[in-house]
């Protein structure tokens, strides 16, 4: 395939730390396809297990001014960290509020803090989602810790909690009964439980009820205990101590070989996903495939062949040994 | 496949309009595979184009309140309606408020409307939504009106344009910053939007704004112009408008035969979608793909074999014609 840049010469440049190289190839694994899978095959062996948290909570829970704070102090810890925001409600994608905007761009004037916004699957048509893939490119590129940033309201649970090893959950007292609803589905994957905006006044009974719903869960001796923690980013309270649980869990991860399991499990799942894309798109290229589509596609709308009837005939094209 | 019902007999009393009978088969619908087919298979030509609309915006806008309403001014005109709830803040899905919940339960005394929610592909990990075939069911079962409600908070937006004939975008004029930002996937899938408590000071400068917003789209001449209703689900007004509005949509889109151009949509998606996920179970029956896992995925583990080198691998026992 012809392409407008030279990946070998894009490797080296980053391979140098060039943030531009950097920028430039996630934008290649945004696009996928040959050249995609080529800096993946070129940064695999520099991949160095880079710690993942994720960072999820309703739309307007201070998730983004959380990550602003948690930002600054493991820096303070000489940690070098990407952020990844796949949050479509997030500064950094540019969807929010210019103040908010501008405060989280004054991070990446840090060399060692590198951000960069995703366009989440459901917005752009259906392309396929390349956290993975980006969160990779940043650990090649020196990045020991990666906070991804991802709206959750029961669709993008599960997949936060597939790519980090810490999943911070994060929520506020004042939302409506939607949001308590949907807690449901937060409350399976947290590690981590933020009440933001402490200076709220429901904050603390807020809190008590989510640990009181943990301690129902009745979790096995042994087993990490989901902590619930009280914050403020707006006032910077609160933000030492989850900082500090974040670390508690990654010790409990490590202590316990939990790492390699997650690790394992990140890795099964992108090579499924990787197979399945490229399957679909393998069946869009071929030809019987397309004969078929163009010939059966009028009976199943006129109601002569069912759509499952269809799918048997296209599935005979495809042999799997 | 044995199992502990008859399709056969289920469907007889399905199509004697009992209601029991089409719960038992939404179940069969949700546990996929075969059964499901078959019942697919059955009531295909039973199906007879139901007008979807699909109601989504954040959780907490009040989208089930709206929902209970222009049901009510539905069945006054006659329809005969189903509601199928796939977001998990949903009140249908037990997840809201009792009183909310209550309300939303006496819809289903009426046996002209028929409720059920669908688990969202998140929270039950990744069981694959059976929207389309769930509206087909209800379809067969008489309703000619079926209303989808979803949470959209920019993944599930794209998701509930391919589905129904209308979309109405619900917003609340009190949201935060994130809400707002959110708005701009939103913005793109909404044939008609809906300011929701209307009571709410700040509700028609929030309505003017998404009008202008609009009206910078510069839609061409002779398509919809989305439209912008200020409602209040709980002092029960704007409701008679947005019903009108609704049947409005649906009347410009029957005479410019779009109507037929969205179910060849939805049969599309349709078919593509299922021919996925019988290819991804067929990969996972597959003895080579287990043999290759097994012995391959260590490889990948300890750095010496890149993920998609193991995907071309896999992708060896695939062949399509």
């Amino acid at each position: 395939m012809r392409s407008g840049y030279d990946i070998s010469a894009l490797l080296e440049r980053f391979y140098a730390g060039q943030v531009a190289a950097a920028a430039r190839l996630i934008t290649i694994l945004e696009n996928g396809g040959d050249d995609a899978e080529k800096v993946l095959d070129g940064i695999f062996s520099r991949t160095d297990d880079a710690y993942r948290v994720g960072l999820t909570g309703p739309p307007g829970a201070g998730k983004s001014s959380l990550l602003y704070q948690i930002t600054k102090r493991f820096r303070k810890k000489g940690r070098k960290i990407g952020i990844i925001a796949i949050d479509p409600t997030s500064p950094f994608s540019g969807g929010a509020l210019l103040g908010d905007r501008i405060r989280m761009q004054s991070l990446s004037e840090d060399p060692d803090v590198f951000v960069r916004s995703l366009a989440s699957r459901g917005s752009l048509g259906g392309i396929s989602n390349c956290t993975d893939e980006v969160t990779d490119l940043l650990d090649a590129f020196g990045k020991d810790l990666i906070l991804i940033e991802t709206v959750g309201v029961g669709q993008s649970e599960l997949e936060i909690s597939e790519k980090a090893h810490t999943v911070v959950v994060v929520l506020v007292p004042e939302s409506g009964d939607g949001i308590q609803a949907m807690k449901a589905g937060l409350m399976e994957i947290g590690d981590i439980f933020v009440m933001n905006k402490s200076d709220h006044k429901d904050a603390e009974m807020a809190a008590a009820e989510i640990a009181n719903s943990l301690r129902l869960k009745d979790i096995p001796e042994g087993n990490w205990n989901p902590r619930v923690i009280l914050t403020s980013a707006r006032e910077n309270t609160g933000i030492d101590e989850l900082v500090d649980v974040i670390e508690e869990h990654r010790s409990y991860l490590e202590e316990n070989g939990l790492i390699a399991a997650k690790r394992r499990e990140i890795l099964f799942s992108r090579v499924r996903n990787a197979l399945m894309d490229r399957i679909e798109k393998r069946l869009g290229r071929s030809e019987m495939v397309r004969e078929i589509m163009k010939n059966r596609m009028d009976d199943v709308y006129n109601g002569i062949l069912t759509p499952y009837a269809l799918v048997h005939e296209l599935e005979k094209t495809v042999k799997i040994k």
